[in-house]
Order: structure tokens, then C-alpha cells, then sequence
């Protein structure tokens, strides 16, 4: 019998068709790892090779000269980029009904590593840590700018998850607008709030411990679980346990660290457990200069594509799936412990 | 420089990559028309082959035996249905937070003609006036079960847009509550009434109408043009002139009709000047149980799957596009002329 569900933080509904539900293997496609070399001549990412992408914003080296070799992390504008800087900044025109706004922001990308060869899941956990230093770096700065209203920062893995470059990279890019997903996700969580005096994440993540089978992996500041309304095959989403609203403010070292640990073994455990899937992992954070501290909650959203969407969740917003979450988790969870992950 | 720009009917916003535009045939794959023959005996929706589908629901025929050769358009439950009547009704059961209701309401599958070499843009406007006549009958149907909210109307076509069938074929799904996407475009179109005592789409119409250069197809009763803010390159909408809020209620003959009309037109425009892409259509009527008489207005909204969605567009909902609506629309309107469509 299939069953629709309901995600409590964002009202979504989703529809599980459980009669013709599969197990957690059968969504797997033939892993498609490829052997990388860890240096290549013509990737515009690869150490050596600094001068083919635009000036880098910001970089982590040992006292190495911009723009040259010997970095852990690169940061440079998108070659290709849907937003920048130098766009004169006119705000907002409004001829009636047709607005527009000047394309100011950035758009960045996160050169994860030198090495070409590797994938976030198999870096070693300190460079994970400086990937998501670099991030907190530049959405840090990018905050400072005030025609800024939000950072969305994403990594796309694999061609069907929209990414052409092999090279580990992540992405960002700084809009001048709230965009409507985030807030309507805001908006959300503070109609939760208003009717229940208390973060609808938080109280999520109470109840999810309680009935620990979504949960894959725990650690202490994070927990890993297949969504009650999971959209796809192997969704997951990284909570993190003390509750706060931006991703940005109020980091606190420990908890990056903490962080780079469980993300790199969310996305080891995939790697190897569910076949390299494509995947899209993108950050769910407060808005820059909204102040919804106490409703709303950061968190990581992994969604691999490994089913596409069509006329009905693109007409309605439900989407038909037809994995378990609880399968999925318990998959999972077996996997990590077969593996030691 | 790029731009942002707004949805004035939704409040989404789309980023306009101008300065990395392409034209529009840029955006064309290879032509995937392949030539199928008028029947084929392992199609299950190919006519003799009546027994491998789950009985019919509906059907045209003249005269002839249900669930046997002799029909014009036959509609049957989906083999795999996501949601189905002959599930128990529940209702909603809210243990908490974990919201479920049982898979209870219609998967169906429209077969569009009893000729598998066809699709719908290259059958007679006498056939798609009879689709379009099965889809109301059945939404007229459904619509008299209370435990049903809502019907989505779709159609997948090529392998991109998530079907594997190549017989021409629509689908719709009666779903027991109001999906959010369609909740959320109400709830907008109300918003705009409130302040400006004036439905959101007639006002669209007639300032499109007045720029004109987003119109593709203009009919007696129909406009068919490239949003404003579209999401995707050659993102297509239909908007009858007439206002009404459901395709179904109060649906006069001559509307259908010329919507067949309209509707083939434009599919054939697709079809033939840009490469019969793969493409998702998808029809937004109000809600079965809800008085939005005066704010709502059904369109059909056609979307080519010649791009891939990624992270950016997961998190925060706005999509990047270099595709030039007005390009597009010039594009459009030059080879419907030339091609005397």
C-alpha cells in the first residue's frame, strides 16, 4: 500500500509507493568510480594550471604568491558566472509587474584540492576541515557587503547531477535577494515555532532519536538520517544537534572540525556504499540579515539522482518515491559498520 | 550583464545569464525523431494488446467491447500506480510530527491514440480534442469523490522528462490533498487580488500582450508565450484569455476545441523547429474544493528538458537560464510562419 507523508519543517508531501518499492541495492547504478590521475594538464583546477581560471578571491597557502602553486584551498570566481561583483548594482526595477534586478552578487567556486584525483568522500578529514574554512571565510566577507541577502553554497557531483568538471570543487554564489525556497522554509519553521514554542528542527531531532530508524550515522554534535519524506533514493540530511540558526555565526572551531568528520564519512559511506552516486549537497542556512535565531536551523541536504522527476513533481511539488527511508537508513547503518565508516 | 527577474504569479525568481547567452538553436540537441512503426505487438498501449494494461476506466470507442480493439482514446489505471482507489481510505493519521495518509486516490494513464508511430503534436487537432475530452471526463469524474482534492494533469515525453513508454500517452494523478506547489500559486494569485482587485494572469495577458515581444501564438482564445522569468530554455505557457479558475468547471465545447488547436500548434512548433525535445507538460487548474473563482486562472505550462538542474536551483529554487525569453519567443514566432504552423 503506497502512503503519502508530510515533512513537518517544510509541509511538503511526498508519496511512497511502497507495492512497488525496491530494496536500497536495487537503485544502484554500476559505481561509476573512474581512476583520476592526480594531476592533469588541461583541468583549469590543478595546481600548476592557476593562471586558467580568473584571479583567486581567497586561498590557503604556506606563504606561496597568489595565483601560483602550492595552495590546499583555491577560491576563484566562476569562469562562467550567473552573478558578479563588477555588475553595476542598480537595485531594484520594478515597470510594473515585470522586475528585475541588476545581476550583482558572486559566484565562486571551492577548489577542494590540488589533487585531481579525488573526490571530497576520500580527502583526509584536515582538508575537508579547510574546505569548510574557506567556505565560513568567504561567506564571512561576502556578509560584509550589504546589497548581500543570502549565500547558497552547493557541490554538484557527477555529469547527471549538472557538474562537467571532474576536479573536487564546490560552489557558491551570493545573491542579492532572499531566495524563495529559504524562505519559505524560514517562514515555515516560525509558524512551528509560534504554535509550539520551540524549533522544529530541534524537535525533529528529539523525536527521530527516539525512533532511531531513519538515523545512519551519530556522532556528538551531528546526526545523519534518511528524512521521514525523503524526496529520493538515499536523501540525507547532517542536523547538527546544538541549535543555530546560520551556519556562519557563532561557528565555533570544534564544531567545524566536528562537521568536516561526518560530512566526509556521509559522503564515504555513499561512495562506497550506494556506488559513487551523482549527488547534489547543498547547505540550508539562515538568511544573512534575517534574524530567525530562534525558529530556524542550519543543515546539509544530500540528495544523489538516481531517478529522474517529471510532469507530476514538477506540476505539484510531491514527489513519488519508491525507496524507504527506513530501509534505506538501515541499509546504510549496516553498510557503515560493515565498513568501518 | 546578468539579471535577475521575477515571476510576477509566483514570486520566483530566475537568473537571466546574458553575458554566457546562447542563441536559441544553440540550445538544440540532435533530432531524436525516430521513426516507430504504427504498431507494435510488445506495446502494451498499442491496440490488440488491450489485456495488458489494468481494465479501462474510459474509453472512446464507437460502439465496441471495453477493453478490446476499435477505440479512439482509452484511459487505464496505472500498471504502477502511485496512488489507487482500491486502498483503504484512512484519512490522515498524525502520530505527532510523522504525518501519513494512506495512498488512497487515482493513477491513470490517458492513451492517446491507438497509433504508436504518433505523438501529440503530430496527430490530427480532431484526436487532441478527444485527449482532451477523455481528461475532462475523468477529472469531472474524480471530482465527485470527496476524498479527492486535487488532479494533476501531465505529460512526460522523451526519456529526459522520466518516460520510458515512446506510445503517446498523458497521465494524471487524483491525490487526496492539495499539493504545495499549487496551494503556494493560489495563495500568491489571492495576494496580488488583494491589493490590486484584478486576477494576477489577465493582468499578465494584457501587459504581455501589450510588449508583445514574449508572444509565441495568439489565437482567439488563447495566447501561448515565453515567461518572463522562464526557468528553463523554451519554457512555454499557455494562458487562456477567458478567465476561469479550473480547467474542468464550466468548460465550454469551442474552448476544448480551441485548445486542441492551440495546444497540437504549439507542440508541433516545438516538434519541428526546435528538434522534438524531450519535455514535461503540465497543466495547473485550481484545486476541486476550493472557491478561488476570481484570483486563480488554469494555464498549461510546457518545460524542454534540454538543461540539468542543479544544486543551486535544489536549495534556493531560482534557476539560472541562458536562454533569452524574448530570443526565444522571436526565434518561435519566425519558424511558426516559415513552417506555416
Amino acid at each position: 500500500m503506497s502512503e503519502l507523508r508530510q515533512d513537518i519543517a517544510t509541509k511538503r508531501w511526498v508519496i511512497v509507493a511502497k507495492e512497488r518499492a525496491k530494496r536500497p541495492h536495487q537503485f544502484l547504478k554500476q559505481s561509476t568510480v573512474q581512476e583520476e590521475p592526480d594531476h592533469r594538464e588541461d583541468c583549469p583546477f590543478c595546481e600548476g594550471n592557476e593562471m586558467q581560471t580568473p584571479p583567486e578571491v581567497y586561498a590557503l597557502r604556506n606563504g606561496s604568491e597568489p595565483n601560483r602553486p602550492g595552495w590546499k584551498v583555491r577560491v576563484v570566481p566562476n569562469k562562467f558566472a550567473a552573478l558578479s561583483p563588477s555588475t553595476r548594482w542598480e537595485g531594484v526595477q520594478s515597470p510594473d509587474i515585470f522586475t528585475t534586478i541588476s545581476g550583482y552578487g558572486s559566484h565562486e567556486v571551492i577548489i577542494e584540492t590540488p589533487l585531481h584525483s579525488q573526490t571530497l568522500a576520500t580527502l583526509p578529514e584536515e582538508q575537508v576541515s579547510l574546505v569548510l574554512q574557506a567556505i565560513l571565510q568567504r561567506m564571512r566577507t561576502l556578509a560584509q557587503d550589504n546589497r548581500i541577502a543570502f549565500v547558497q553554497v552547493f557541490r554538484n557531483h557527477g555529469a547527471s547531477a549538472g557538474t562537467s568538471l571532474v576536479h573536487p570543487h564546490s560552489q557558491l554564489i551570493a545573491t542579492p535577494i532572499v531566495p524563495t525556497n529559504i524562505r519559505e522554509e524560514v517562514e515555515e519553521a516560525r509558524r512551528f515555532y509560534d504554535d509550539r514554542v520551540t524549533c522544529v528542527y530541534c524537535y525533529l531531532l528529539e523525536k527521530e532519536q527516539a525512533e532511531g530508524k531513519r538515523i545512519v550515522l551519530s556522532t556528538a554534535q551531528y546526526v545523519v538520517l534518511a528524512p521521514f519524506a525523503s524526496r529520493f533514493p538515499f536523501e540525507l540530511m547532517i542536523l547538527p544537534r546544538r541549535h543555530r540558526s546560520s551556519f556562519v555565526a557563532e561557528a565555533r572551531p570544534e564544531e567545524v572540525t566536528a562537521l568536516a568528520d561526518v560530512l566526509r564519512r556521509t559522503l564515504l559511506l555513499l561512495y562506497r556504499a550506494a556506488n559513487n552516486p551523482d549527488y547534489n549537497a547543498v547547505l540550508h542556512t539562515a538568511p544573512l540579515r534575517d534574524s530567525c535565531m530562534d525558529y530556524y536551523h542550519w543543515h546539509i541536504e544530500i540528495v544523489p539522482r538516481l531517478t529522474t522527476p517529471a510532469g507530476f513533481e514538477l506540476g505539484s511539488g510531491i514527489y513519488i518515491t519508491t525507496a524507504i527511508p527506513e530501509e534505506t537508513a538501515g541499509y546504510l547503518r549496516e553498510q557503515a559498520q560493515q565498513l568501518g565508516i
